[in-house]
């Protein structure tokens, strides 16, 4: 199997996960949490999200989150801005890195951001613009890589052209998100094939919901084609919005367990990740939604399950 | 992508399943699920296992259950037998196939099935040649193909040395279960190359559990490996014995949606199956196992995981 020799892990779950969770969780939480996952080995983990309080009020603590942190060297910290008066707010915090969200579809893009694609670029184009200026990186994410909840399919050759012109905006790197988790291997291979033709396999992360149980087997599929950076939520923060027990993101935990069976470095503990998980599913007061960290919660028992 | 243009899904759900539930199912139920899989599609279905109900009470009632069924022509319902005796049972009950049940690991063996593995052998070999004279195939099951709960790593040559030996000895099929779902997709390849030097890869079968989240990427990796028969539980059943919310079996829907999405042919329809696993859930009070029924169940309202 062709795999890459290393994986950067981009940590989602302070962001994508809690801002999914049906409570809002308390700044000091947040501050636990991130300051656990920065003992962790990981590169990046996502601080938060400046965006509008009324559109996300659980993301309206990000300010106070980003200050009460203690920031690890070597460890970046990235913030979502939707528009420069978020990036002004992430700048007066202090990061390194902002991201930048749009979608592969129309009607997503609408729904979600409330703009047309080729009206968020013009944003993403001034947030790319003002950030440099500033000396910080902007990662792009695409949602609904493969699969719209209004529109169903998405055509590869979309997710191409909007990976292609935020890259051409100013991105460094390019996260392709299967939002909804509706993606099975061979469309992801499709879909990063086609992306790979606007922009450099060495530019682009993926970032799999696991909502059908796929996430890890795309992830693979993604891995076989050079793709080196995955992102991943510790304990699979983020499933709780619409279903007890649905899935949102990949679990950090069962990604890690995979990437190091397969031998691939990420610089990640493993013990240290599902400790950070314990913290916050015993603060959220919820069962894990890694099932890593669930067998290894339950072992000890390891010989019951029998022919 | 390389992969086969078929496969087979092998439903163990009524027997592996049922058997690492908590709770003893009434025959009623079983009986009940197993009609309900006739109908999906599914080819193979297996009934029960022969076993003493001293070991197993779980699977006191095969013979009941397997008079009480409808079988329905084109779709086998095979069972366990640990020795003549049970064979001998399940000649009384009319079947078309049985399964054996040995271990590449040489404590497990002693601890599952309280002997070693040569005279695991032995008995299979006895069971093979009764089995032929009544006219029956008899699969052959290995566990602990990718780790052992006594032993921890299983060597590839051990796992090739007993399924070629059951081959020789009589079975049409080798399925090679990785019984604890420690596996990751890199070491199931090695582990299925290394079977393959021994037994044709059209006569593999994988039974892979999910206990680290592993399964459907490990499936996917066995299926660019030629592998085209694959076990799976509906609903995910056999992973509550441990711990709740803790996984088993790969769940059958999961397996399928991922198929299904590959466009590899199963024969099966997801929606019959899903039916399926909700009333055995229903029936047993608790979650489903297969995040494509969750997913599915909740679904209605899809746009609440957003960026």
């Amino acid at each position: 199997m062709q795999l890459p020799k290393r994986v950067k892990m981009v940590e989602v779950g302070p962001r994508d996960g809690l801002q999914n969770e049906a409570q809002v969780v308390p700044a000091e939480i947040k501050i636990g949490l991130i300051d656990r996952l920065s003992r962790t080995g990981l590169a990046a983990i996502e601080g938060g999200s400046f965006v509008s309080p009324k559109w996300m009020p659980q993301m309206a603590d990000t300010a106070e989150v980003m200050r009460g942190i203690r920031r690890q060297p070597g460890v970046c910290y990235p913030v979502l801005v939707p528009n420069l008066r978020g990036l002004k707010r992430a700048i007066e915090v202090g990061v390194e890195e902002v991201a930048v969200f749009g979608a592969a579809s129309e009607t997503f893009s609408r729904k979600n951001i409330n703009c047309s694609i080729a009206e968020s670029l013009d944003r993403f184009g001034e947030v790319c613009e003002e950030a440099r200026k500033h000396g910080l990186r902007v990662r792009g994410y695409v949602s609904c890589t493969l699969g719209c909840p209004y529109e169903g399919d998405v055509d590869p050759a979309n997710v191409a052209w909007v990976a292609g012109r935020m890259m051409e905006l100013g991105c460094y790197e390019i996260s392709l998100g299967d939002t909804i988790g509706v993606g099975t291997p061979g469309k992801a291979q499709t879909m990063i094939e086609a992306v790979a033709g606007k922009v450099q396999i060495e530019r682009l992360a993926v970032h799999f919901h696991d909502t059908y149980g796929q996430a890890l087997a795309n992830i693979l599929a993604a891995l076989q084609m050079g793709v080196s950076v995955v992102d991943s939520s510790v304990a699979g923060l983020g499933g709780c919005n619409y279903a007890p027990g649905a899935s949102g993101n990949v679990a950090s935990e069962d990604l890690l367990y995979m990437l190091k069976g397969l031998g691939i470095e990420t610089g990640v503990d493993l013990n240290a990740l599902v400790e950070a998980g314990r913290y916050i599913c015993a603060a959220l007061g919820r069962p894990s939604g890694s099932r890593v960290a669930k067998a290894l919660e339950s072992s000890g028992d390891p010989a019951t399950t029998r022919h």
